[in-house]
């Protein structure tokens, strides 16, 4: 049997799996709901399990494998395998995630943030293949990324370099989930933008959107649906959000003069509703950086778990190089 | 006699040059003012004869130089060796520097970023010593700054990553030189400081700026004085310096997550007076990077000279390797 990794992408909403050989080919996957609310315990549980089922399912053993990849939301603290205060698991606290695995299944465990994975999977499978220089953003309740330079993920000294959610775009603004005023994900996450449609609403604001639905439960894709139906508060909404990609397009522009951004996320089903007014505010504001080409990813969920899977094979091979 | 290499730092305001062993021993050192508003003809003949100058006064021939490094201000397309249009240098269009330094002095001619080169010279020779993972940013009449990873400048694909002084911090703020809105340039320059204390004194704030000098001849350093006396207008200005500062500082800790950060530039000298304010704002509003190291540079304007003598003696290891 061809030895396989185990990628394993651990978000807020999903756990996901996938057994990958060396040549990138995926051999089977599974899927499970996180259960976030039920806690840490539950949750590690069920990432156990689901790698057992995984196997079971792929007619793989455990010796079969030979490293497992795991993607997890940030904060990490990369250096000692812990998962620090991910905002979109409750209560977990420097969890030594790394250590636990690895004492299940007695092989060796790569940790990297979520949004990293995805670039570097997006960047070797996907919208970005043959890119030196590559960005990855992903838009959905919050706003992440990942920047790849040469096929080598860019870390930081800590391994949270590319937080591009929390970089402030009007430090005047409404406070984001992070505490800090005015960040990128506070104006242009689908979580954002849901909430100015419900300030909207509550304000008063003539729409289809106050008929369409109870407006605690006034979600992104209500606004978009009723732009399309031609709503102007809608479109004036989906106009801004738009704009404000635009804007952080522009920051991390300035910042890493890139050669393509690539954007995912459950907003990216909109692309052509924003991407218009997106890509006229991006270039009004770059600086040096003339020309920026922006597109639309293409592996969604997949580059995870492709982006983890490549770095875990990668653990492999230079450890037999030592 | 031991080969050298020249140093060029092309500034809106000076020209400075050296002549640099192996080792980094600074020669001779020579600096020109650069007389910018006389244009381009002019300044390019002060590059020149300030070379020529700096050999004669160093006791050097131009066969003891083996290259030239050019330190100058961007935008630039380094890939084909042009200045493309610089704010400092009025004027100034795609100027092919490199292919006219190349055929006066028939040496390989090596252009960097001045922001990148000092980002360089300050983390092998100054504040950044034995950092991996450092980020410089120069504060003076604009901003600027570089990133170094592992002795490496990040250029980004097309020379011109690290615009930190163009990183949108309040879209809704003052347009910049740019012509961008809200840009961190246009709130925490040397050049913002002042044109809000003009503002200021313009409608009527109470202070002794209004009595120091002529409201257009009103400069950063008369807020910093005024604010020592106890000012109190100048000292919320430089209160203000500094939250704008912090702001910044954490944008680029969020983007980058640096080992640490050292500002250099001419607001520098007044170091003492905005540092608190600035690490508190940018502690406030960190994200994953929960500590951050930020230091005043070190080698003023030595920095881009150090700096870009590196790259051309890299350059001419690299030549010799091939």
């Amino acid at each position: 049997m061809d030895k396989h990794v185990i990628g394993i992408d651990l978000g807020g909403t999903k756990i996901a799996t996938c057994a990958i050989d060396k040549l990138g080919n995926i051999r089977g996957r599974k899927i499970v709901p996180t259960l976030a609310s039920k806690g840490q315990d539950v949750v590690i549980s069920r990432i156990i399990q689901c790698v057992y089922d995984l196997l079971n399912e792929s007619n793989l053993n455990i010796d079969d494998v030979t490293a497992i990849g795991l993607a997890a939301p940030g904060p990490l603290d990369i250096k000692n395998g812990l998962m620090t205060n991910p905002p979109n698991l409750p209560g977990w606290k420097d969890v030594p995630i790394v250590k636990i695995l690895q004492h299940e299944f007695k092989l060796p465990v790569v940790l990297e943030n979520d949004a990293n994975s995805a670039a570097l999977g997006e960047n070797l499978y996907g919208s970005g293949q043959g890119v030196d220089y590559f960005i990855y953003m992903t838009v959905s309740t919050g706003i992440g990324g990942g920047v790849v330079i040469n096929n080598r993920i860019l870390r930081g000294s800590t391994g949270n370099a590319a937080e591009f959610g929390h970089m402030v775009i009007n430090f005047e603004g409404p406070i984001c989930g992070c505490k800090n005023k005015g960040c990128f994900e506070a104006y242009a996450s689908g979580t954002a933008l849901a909430r100015f449609a419900r300030q909207g609403v509550i304000e008063g604001r003539k729409s289809i959107l106050a008929d369409m639905i109870d407006v605690e439960e006034l979600k992104a894709e209500h606004v978009f649906s009723a732009a399309k139906k031609g709503d102007d508060f809608a479109m004036e909404l989906v106009r801004n959000e738009g704009s404000y990609l635009g804007i952080g397009i522009a920051n991390m522009a300035n910042a890493f003069d890139p050669e393509l951004i690539a954007i995912g996320g459950g907003l990216t089903r909109q692309w052509d509703m924003f991407y218009h007014q997106m890509m006229n505010t991006a270039k009004t504001r770059l600086f040096a950086s003339k020309d920026i080409q922006v597109v639309k990813a293409s592996l969604d969920s997949d580059a995870g778990l492709l982006g983890i899977a490549k770095l875990a094979w990668d653990f492999v091979d230079n450890s037999l190089k030592r």
